[in-house]
């Protein structure tokens, strides 16, 4: 018997985020896959599912254990926090699909933490964009580095996961001065911390004003374009609509 | 008494594709406002309430007749297919918001059509990813080229949205030919037509494959960064694990 494996995107908050497919998704499983804190959160929901945790930076056991588990005739959520196709498990589940017996695989999309926190913010991916993560476990920090200097060089709007961590409490610093030396620095900006979640916050600012402001690893980060600006509060990238009407 | 008006997005394909604080958000307004089309897919969701419906192309009308309606005292959702936030009208109602006296502005957010597409595919956008609209009617073919070749340059994911439509058939084929001037034509790419909907069709290629190919305007294109390999029939971006672990 073949078994399946849905990679399922919870969405950046809590469980009113997910959509109706990634639910009925998880409600057709026999086993629920994934990161300990945001299996946590299911708990409540599906009472009644198997759940395999494992815990942070053991992302290559956690999907093998997922697929080996669907490979003996499971059904299996392997679940991620936002959308698990980007920087989530999905690219790693069909990279080692063939380790293991042929398993039904598919990806349920999930709202990504730049989409969710950009709507915390207003509406600062309006226009073209562009997403970078700054953790440099997995990529060198001259190709982030490369990446902001022709987002910033392009005009791109950008959106920055893992801004900071506690090994790495300068790195959004970092990359600010890289990008000060291409956009002003009245340029607006936003974090968002804990989006969707107890305790989220929203902030606006400028770019030199962001450079001195500490994040943690909770926190999503946005750059406007050069066009974007702070209007009543939010940040918002005109698409260039009323400009057209001029 | 001031009204409040939700934008809200629906995913990239049917109902189900809707996420629960998007389907309350909705379920909570007395009037629904959108493009023709989104809004014919909720009739059947949501009988009982009122719709303003306005054609393509009249954004700003659209726009300014949900806050008319919100400011009168109404609660207005706002419908976008997708992400609101993702060229979609969330910024063009932060932009009108002075012009009416003050209403309450929420934007619930949605899958977009790159993660939903992305989705489909399997998962491209797993590293650092532009998101880049062919289209030139709101903004510079100049700033569009100038975008892809620092996107190229940079050896990001890019996800392509409006590649192609009646008057601009060749824009797609444009795009490609400055793409292959930095990367290489055994590149691959994809494209997905009709995310999540009925006709839903989705193809892995390269990127000399996708320049001689006809997309439409329901399409959205993926090009892969220099990493992107094709695994059993999917379209997959390595986000590292296996590469640290050497």
């Amino acid at each position: 018997m073949t078994g399946k494996l849905l990679v399922v995107g919870l969405g950046p908050g809590g469980a009113e985020d997910m959509s109706g497919r990634a639910r009925a998704g998880i409600e057709s499983c026999d086993l629920i896959a994934g990161y300990t804190v945001y299996v946590d959160l299911l708990r409540d929901e599906f009472p009644d599912k198997e759940i395999i945790t494992t815990p942070m930076r053991k992302e290559v056991e956690r999907c093998r254990a997922a697929l080996e588990a669907a490979a003996a005739g499971h059904s299996v959520a392997m679940v991620c926090s936002g959308d698990p196709g980007v920087y989530g498990m999905a690219g790693l589940i069909y990279e080692l699909a063939d380790e293991f017996p042929p398993v039904d695989i598919e990806v349920i999309p999930g709202v990504s933490a730049s989409n969710g926190g950009a709507a915390v913010l207003g509406a600062p991916l309006m226009h073209d964009y562009c997403v970078i993560s700054l953790s440099d476990l997995l990529t060198p920090w001259e190709t982030i580095e490369r990446r902001l200097v022709a987002a910033a060089q392009a005009d791109f709007v950008i959106s920055l996961y893992n801004p900071s961590s506690h090994k790495r409490p300068d790195y959004l610093q970092r990359a600010c001065d890289i990008l000060l030396q291409h956009k002003g620095p009245d340029t607006v900006c936003g974090t968002v911390r804990n989006i969707g979640r107890e305790g989220q916050e929203a902030h606006v600012m400028t770019l030199a004003e962001l450079r001195d402001t500490q994040v943690d690893m909770f926190t999503c980060v946005f750059i406007g374009n050069s066009q974007t600006v702070e209007l009543n509060g939010k940040m918002v990238t005109p698409r260039g609509y009323l400009q057209r009407e001029d």
